[in-house]
């Protein structure tokens, strides 16, 4: 019998109470043991839910109770969640999460907490909700260098994003929309402002260069500035404005990383991962491109994924648990600077190609009509991006990233 | 040091070689453990190569000592392919393999001698290359059940539909141009009629069910009959026309397995799997869809994915294997009629809407214009479709499965 505790019985923690109890024989057989939620911590009591007699109020119930074995942490915010994952860590119990914000911020911490501790801290269901991508990155790891992360990493923008392109509307009717449907919270900004987006691409960061970058030191800019006129454009010639994180090693050592939004060209898949729906693109050396697409959130996609770290971990705790990585934390000189480093960008111009080429080398053109050219300059800064255009005296209609 | 042989030192069994070098490092790390490959089976020599002192001429060297616990079978064919893997699982060593002939046809027989023998037979690359998608399913189906599996399984025939989509080629003028470039064999039946795929949705339905259906059972139409009419008009409305695999499990517990060309619509992420890309969408009770994306061929990507299972079971060696699966073998009430079981169906008619709806209830419209409707009916079978259309007196420029 393996006994787990859940911390925060909301969406997510529900999610996996529902998941366990749905395929529990096949979780039974998969990890030749039974399973059984033996704690919820809830701030609430859930009166008349079957898991009622099992909310405790207090971490040290589950602290102090050697019977548990895997934590799973599905809170969110990062207080006191980090601070009652560290705590069950070095109980000697191994934890799991779905906690973006915690992992982003204090994965190394915890890291080395589950190593120093002889446990494990898994944080599958932090990235991409139901998609399997941190195990399968994991793998590819192995034996295989990163290049390059590009995905499409938040649900609610995406939403937006979608909706401005299929029906046209405003960026704030959409809004309004994705609030009315709940995928956008009354505060949106974490959203719109590109901080859950931030904090994903944080985390395939470390995995893929061992280094765990700060949010707060990354070039992060939201979807609010992006107009109908930005969508309408983009999809006149078959691409789309999307809300991209990416994150790339430099050949000096130092990493790119970025959320921004993207003018995404028509031959790329990611032109098609719409509504809700996340994706994220790996460039691996052996591999080439492997993409992983899936539901980003949704209370069951991402109790699945927790619930593959319990199985992980249940699988092997009576053999050895394999080691837990180390990330490196970042000092500000690992980031490299996003207005300097080169990269593609897209505009929209009033300019025909023959008048951009004098000032933009590398440009490929995805569109022109009387008055318009669109096309992407690869291996261009912004900053010289910027400066190439006012030289060319452009009229920019749309001026985004570009992949 | 973990010793392991390769049998057939062709595109993939030099891929495992090199992907095996590059990352050597990285491999040792992750498994704990020095790697070695100690004997090459191949009726060739290769003077020259570095791995000249490796080769052998005879099984019976690999099967004979005791040192190699790991054997990559990346042969291709069934003969010998198949008795040398049985043999090897037979004298106690894990098997790994890309060859997709003999799992869809001998799968169930390899997975019963790994059991028997407490070893492994892993296939992570005979279907989708590179791309992570066998260890995916089978960590998904340890908590879900699998409803469906739809995938584009064959780089070369994706070839040969995105050239005559893109450029506008002929079906002959395509093939050739694959043929120029080698994604396509001289004698390119095995890809255009679809049996590449068909033995890649066999593995996938097995699985995803546990039973084998044998190839020869499956429902399986290539592309030899796709037209430029057929591609032109999916293009009109941003469909395309794919060879696709899928199978579903009947809620009477029969499965549904077929390859056929499909019309696949503007909002499914499968309409932008374009070249030699392949792709796996897969349908979970709790994950919803999710898709796998990537290259489906290639030395290194295939290499890369024999590697993961040779790495998976290195881990493995000095503790306890995990418990290979047991897949059934079909017979043949196993497999539903595909004339007579419900589907999508697509097709373009000289008709209105208007026309259509008396004689087909659930029509979803994809385009209009004078004199031309594409429309998908759902939830019919290929029979009724045929019988609606003639009943409609409809003139029909092209009609396909549609995903």
């Amino acid at each position: 019998m393996i006994n787990i505790a859940i911390l925060g019985f909301g969406k997510v923690g529900s999610g996996v109470a529902e998941v366990i109890s749905r395929g529990y024989n096949l979780i039974c057989k998969e990890i030749q043991d039974s399973i059984q939620i033996k704690y919820i911590l809830d701030l609430r009591d859930f009166p008349g839910s079957p898991y009622q007699d099992l909310i405790v109020h207090d971490i040290k119930t589950i602290l102090e109770d050697p019977e548990v074995k895997i934590v799973c942490e599905t809170m969110g915010g990062t207080k006191p969640a980090f601070e009652y994952s560290m705590a069950c860590l070095r109980a000697g119990k191994s934890v799991v999460t779905s906690n973006k914000e915690v992992v982003a911020n204090f994965g190394n911490l915890l890291c080395d907490a589950a190593r120093d501790n002889g446990v494990r801290y898994l944080y599958e269901a932090s990235v991409g909700g139901g998609i399997p991508v941190i195990r399968p990155i994991k793998n590819a790891l192995a034996a295989n260098e990163i290049y390059e992360i590009n995905g499409i990493l938040n649900g609610t923008t995406n939403y937006i994003l979608t909706e401005m392109d299929k029906k046209g509307k405003s960026f704030d009717d959409a809004l309004a929309q994705a609030q009315a449907l709940g995928y956008a919270e009354r505060d949106p900004r974490a959203d719109i402002n590109g901080d859950d987006a931030c904090r994903k691409i944080c985390i395939l960061a470390a995995l893929a260069f061992g280094t765990l970058v700060a949010p707060s030191m990354v070039n992060c800019i939201g979807i609010r500035d992006i107009t109908q006129t930005d969508v309408s454009i983009a999809k006149k010639f078959g691409g789309a404005v999307k809300l991209v994180g990416s994150t790339k090693r430099m050949p000096d050592g130092t990493i790119d990383i970025r959320v921004t939004p993207c003018l995404v060209p028509p031959y790329n898949p990611m032109v098609k991962v719409d509504d809700v729906y996340n994706a994220i693109m790996v460039r691996a050396a052996s591999l080439g491109d492997v993409m992983f697409y899936g539901q980003g959130a949704g209370s069951l996609p991402t109790g699945s994924a927790v619930l593959s770290d319990i199985m992980d971990i249940a699988k092997h705790l009576k053999t050895k648990q394999p080691t837990q990585e180390t990330w490196e934390s970042s000092d500000s000189g690992v980031v490299c600077d996003a207005e300097t480093t080169p990269t593609s960008y897209y505009a929209a111009v009033n300019l025909t190609p023959d008048e951009l080429t004098p000032y933009i080398e590398d440009i490929e053109v995805l569109h022109t009509e009387d008055g318009l050219t669109a096309f992407i300059a690869h291996g261009i800064s912004h900053k010289s991006f910027e400066f190439a255009l006012a030289a060319a005296g452009a009229q920019v209609f749309s001026k985004l990233r570009a992949l």
